[in-house]
Parts: C-alpha cells; sequence; structure tokens
C-alpha cells in the first residue's frame, strides 16, 4: 500500500467524485463506500499496512479478476463487476468454511476516459455492498493505470467458534460427494452472453446472474464447518470455480476416483434448454461448467443425511470411488474442465 | 486463489518448466524455487485458501507492479522484475518496523511468446532469494492471462517480541525528520533508462541499481521498532515510495508542517552529475524523487542521537515545524511529488 491517506483532508478540498484517476479519487471512493473499521482491524486504511488482529487461524486468499480475461465490460454492468471481483474471492472463503472479515483491492483503471463518475459509483457501491453483507471490512489497496480495467483482492475469513477449517481433503471411498448450488449455469450464461451479449438475459435470466453476479455460498460454508467443528464427517470442502471436471480431482487427491450420478432433469432448466438449442449433452456441460462459485465437497455416509437436511441447496451427486477416473451415470468422462475463454 | 494443487502429479508427468502459461506451469515454477513451509503457514500452496497462525497483531500490504506503469521490460533484467515486484512490498512492511513472514502472488502474464522458460527461470529466482532472505514464505497466489506483465502481492509481517509497530505519526513540532537510505536516487536511474536505456548504467551503476534492484530497509526497520518498543520516541514511519515530497504530508498529517535542511553535497554524487547535466537543482530533484523506498520516520529530538547511532544509514533532514508547508534550505518547496511515468 504505497498509499494517501488523509481523507479528510480530501474531502475539505471538495473534490467532486468522478472518474477514479488518481489516488485521491480511489481514497474518496473507499472512504464513500467502506467502513473503516472492524473488531478484528487495529489500524486501516491509510498507512503503509493495515495491521489486523487475528488470534488463532486465518485463511487467506487471492484472486485476479481481469477484464477480457474474467469479464467484458462490453456486458456486465458496473455493478456485476464490482461485485463479481470480490465474490470470487468470498467463495474462497465459503470453500475454507470461514467467516470473512477482511479484504485489500488492487485496482487497474484503464487510461482511456471510458469509465466515469456513475461507472464507479455503481461499481463500489455493489462491491460495498456484498462486503457489508459479508462482514468484510476493506482495510486498504492500491491504485494503478493499466491498459484494462481489472482487479487483484485478497481476502481473508476466520472459522466460527468452534467450527472447523474444511480442507480439500483427504477423502476415502465410499464418501459421498455433494455440491451446494447450482453448476453449469454460469457457463450458460458465458455462452449466452459471449454469442448474444446482454440480450442473451431475456430467455436466459438465471444463467445470466450466475454468470454476471455469483453469490459465495458463505452460509452454506458456516453450516458445514460448524458440523465438522462439532462432530467430523466432513471430508473435504472446496469451492467449485473451475468446473467439477476440472476440480473435482483436487479434492480426490492421487489415489481416488469418483462415480458420479447427474440425471438430466436434477439440472437448471435453462442449462438444459441451452444444451437442446446447441445439440450438447446437458450433463456433460454441467460437468465442466466453470465459475459455478458452488461448493464442492465429500462427507462420510454416516453425515450426508444430516447434511442434506441442514445445509440449504446441498445435493449428493456421487461417490469416492478407489483408483482414479471420473464416471458420470456410468460412463467415463475424459473432458477436461473450464479455462476463461478458452485459455 | 482458484489455484490447482498437485505439485507431485505434476512432476511425475515430467513436464519441462517452459512458459509460465498455465496454471500447472506456475505452480511449477512456485514448488522449483519457494518453500512451502514456515512456522506461521498451517496450510500453504494448493487450496482454495493459505491458513496462517498469526496471534498478536500483523501487518498487510499489498501492491501492484505492472509492466509499463511501473516497470519496463525494456530496460529491466527479468531478475530486477521479480525482485522489485516483491520489494516494494516488502518496503512497506519496513515502514512499518515489523519482519516479513509471508505473501501472496498474482502474476498477470501477456499472451504473446516473448517471455520463455529463461525469463521466468530468472524472474523467479530472485524473487525467490529476496524472500529467503527476508524470511517470507509465499503462500499462494493466482495467475492470469493479460495484455502486459503485471504482479499484485499482498505481504505480511509481524513485529518482533518486544517491539513497536510504527505507524505514520503522530508527530510534534520539534521532532527531527530522518531518512534511511537515498533519495532521488532511483528517480536518477528511471530519468537516465527512459532516455538512454540500459546503456545509461555504465554513467550511472548506482542509480540503475537504486531504480532496479530497490533493497527494502528491513534491518533499519527491525531496528527502529525495537527502540521504538523499549523507549519509544520513534514519533512515525514509513516508506519513502513517493518521494519526499509527496511523501512528507503523509508523515505530518494535517496540523503540521516540516523545514528541512538538505546540502547538495549530502546526496548521491550521480543524483548531482545528473542534475548538473539536465540543469535541474539537484537537491529539488532529489526531494520530488519517487520509488526510493528508503524509509522517512521522525524521532523526539532526545531520541534522535541513539537513532544515528544505531541504525545504519539513518540520516536527520530537518525538522517539524508548527503550521503546514514545506521548506527546503529555507525556501518554500511547492513542487508536488513523483507519480510513475506521469500518471
Amino acid at each position: 500500500m504505497s498509499d494517501s491517506s488523509d481523507s479528510n483532508l480530501r474531502r475539505r478540498k471538495g473534490r467532486a467524485p468522478g472518474a477514479c484517476e488518481t489516488e485521491d479519487d480511489f481514497f474518496h471512493y473507499l472512504d464513500t463506500f467502506f467502513d473503516r473499521e472492524h473488531p478484528s482491524l487495529e489500524l486501516g486504511r491509510g498507512d503503509d499496512c493495515a495491521v489486523l488482529n487475528l488470534p488463532g487461524k486465518s485463511c487467506f486468499t487471492t484472486d485476479l479478476f481481469l477484464e477480457d480475461v474474467h469479464f467484458r465490460t462490453r456486458y456486465f454492468t458496473p455493478g456485476e463487476i464490482g461485485h463479481k471481483g470480490l465474490a470470487v474471492n468470498l467463495s474462497d472463503l465459503a470453500g475454507m468454511g470461514v467467516k470473512p472479515t477482511g479484504f485489500l483491492l488492487n485496482l487497474i483503471v484503464p487510461g482511456d476516459d471510458r469509465l466515469d463518475a456513475a461507472f464507479w459509483d455503481e461499481f463500489f457501491a455493489a462491491m460495498a455492498k456484498l462486503a457489508n453483507d459479508a462482514g468484510a471490512v476493506l482495510a486498504g489497496g492500491d491504485l494503478s493505470a493499466g491498459p484494462n480495467l481489472g482487479m487483484a483482492i485478497t481476502a481473508w475469513g476466520v472459522p466460527e467458534q468452534g467450527s472447523a477449517i474444511l480442507t480439500r481433503g483427504p477423502v476415502s471411498p465410499g464418501d459421498i460427494i455433494f455440491t451446494v448450488g447450482e453448476y453449469g449455469l454460469a457457463r450458460t450464461g458465458l455462452m449466452c452472453m459471449e454469442a448474444e451479449g446482454r440480450d442473451a438475459e431475456a430467455d436466459f435470466p438465471a444463467a445470466v446472474a450466475a454468470h454476471c453476479t455469483p453469490q459465495p455460498k458463505l452460509a452454506a460454508g458456516l453450516v458445514l464447518g460448524r458440523i465438522a467443528g462439532e462432530s467430523g464427517g466432513v471430508t473435504g470442502l472446496m469451492d467449485l470455480s473451475d468446473g467439477i471436471a476440472r476440480d473435482l480431482p483436487r479434492l480426490l487427491g492421487f489415489e481416488h476416483g469418483a462415480a458420479l450420478d447427474i440425471p438430466s432433469d436434477s439440472l437448471h432448466e435453462e442449462i438444459r434448454r441451452h444444451a437442446q438449442e446447441t445439440g450438447e449433452d446437458p450433463v456433460e456441460f454441467a460437468v465442466v461448467g466453470g465459475e459455478d462459485y458452488a461448493l464442492l465437497g465429500a462427507a462420510s455416509p454416516s453425515t450426508i443425511t444430516r447434511l442434506e437436511q441442514e445445509v440449504e441447496g446441498l445435493r449428493p451427486i456421487g461417490e469416492v470411488v478407489p483408483g482414479k477416473g471420473l464416471t458420470v451415470n456410468g460412463k467415463h468422462f475424459t473432458r477436461t474442465g473450464f479455462d476463461h475463454f478458452g485459455r
């Protein structure tokens, strides 16, 4: 944080918010939209570093969110960009079963004039709403010019009292694999908008929303962390960001595979309709998925019933089997997963 | 961190390191050059989050380091880019008087093929050397394509036992303002290389080194933190990243100004020679400065002698005065500070 600091001084100057071009503009927006205080924050924005007080274990994640790699200004609204840039980080915290407490924002602003005050108002308001709803304080950041709009956010969180931090394993054969939230729906939205832009929303509103405003599964993560802390049985959890085909092997580790049972009618209607229009297999499309920002986990057979009762949206989709490899509805699945814009 | 994880799996595949294009490449390089373990790290690279154990207070900073904003591939070596990207963050930790313990690396890689395996070997080796020397573990990160090379690093550190965390004030009139390290030298290097490229090194070797391989003043920061913890008297400290003209008001706050006394012959010989060649005033040039990655601080008059004795490279440069404004050698100083590449 080679930042500036004196927000009151800048306010005294009466500079109207406009394009986000200087560090003064940047910190003006932060001070307008984001709280400065949090119980875990000893010293917030305006010094070389933020000073945190995080007794015990804490979880940290960082993600890039770049124009024309992770989003398009062509069909994302400013608010959706601000929301999703933070949401992808909070989703990693959900994948550990912990509660967000803070984040740092690096913002890259294109040098041209296409992003005006109205853009930044919407952008920061949406990011701040998500942050405040999640309980995460903006502790600092950095601003730079760059060729395209971009963000690099670092977010952190802590387990609730008595809760476990949930890692990607180890899982065992016989464990039940589950998801929380839709998979394949965000990719449906991406494909529709890459083809039709925002007009896709008329026919695929849920898919567009899944792609543009993913809702990190923080509440579900916390319930899973609490149950695991109380009685164990949750053998792995991660956030489903690159699609089941790519992320599930990361949950399973070297030694295990999975047999998934995914009836086509368990998928969202918009996925099935889109697959029908394009001639794709809807289940295969959904398993490739990508950017679902759902949760993917595993639990012992004796635990899964409790999870189904207590975690909203949790669905068993198969089980861990000995030996590597993935079958879906009895057939070997060999397609690799999602990579943003084909990278 | 929507990352991949199975480094051993990738090693088994025997994939040779090459361009840094996929997350597998990225994590291969990280595993090749960076330790995975640290006493403060409960869970390192390869999950949704890193899990840290940081009892007490900890300091966090984040900075962007982008091609053609903060550096040029035209005249930086790959190792210098890797070094400086991390160094600018560690300098923020030096500015708080704390010891680095870890960092997260977001890396943006241009889609063209100009950065090859030799580039990445040098880049990561230099970053890892700085990290290891400083005691900071690489806890995770993210990779993305982008139009230009870039980094967003988040680094953290903790105060040593009994030491204080040093913030930007509050300072009082009569406090002695000091620097640790050269100021104006890195800007000399920048100006020379923008004009002449790497050829500038023949005549301005120290200036080129100051710009391309800044050495964060971590040892000095730790001594200052220890003295402040033992007996107080250090009334403000910050890292000098935007030049004295821009950073000193941030140290002074709303109410105070400063009277600086900077003899021309206290400046590095290369600054004076460059100023002579360009017809600029060397003191004015050095006070504007920028990217010094020195330290700027203030101490009570009764403390400054001890600091001069115990902190290598510490120099008093003036004192805090009542009322805003800056004088240098008795004259009002009105030029604003450094902004990268004129932004």
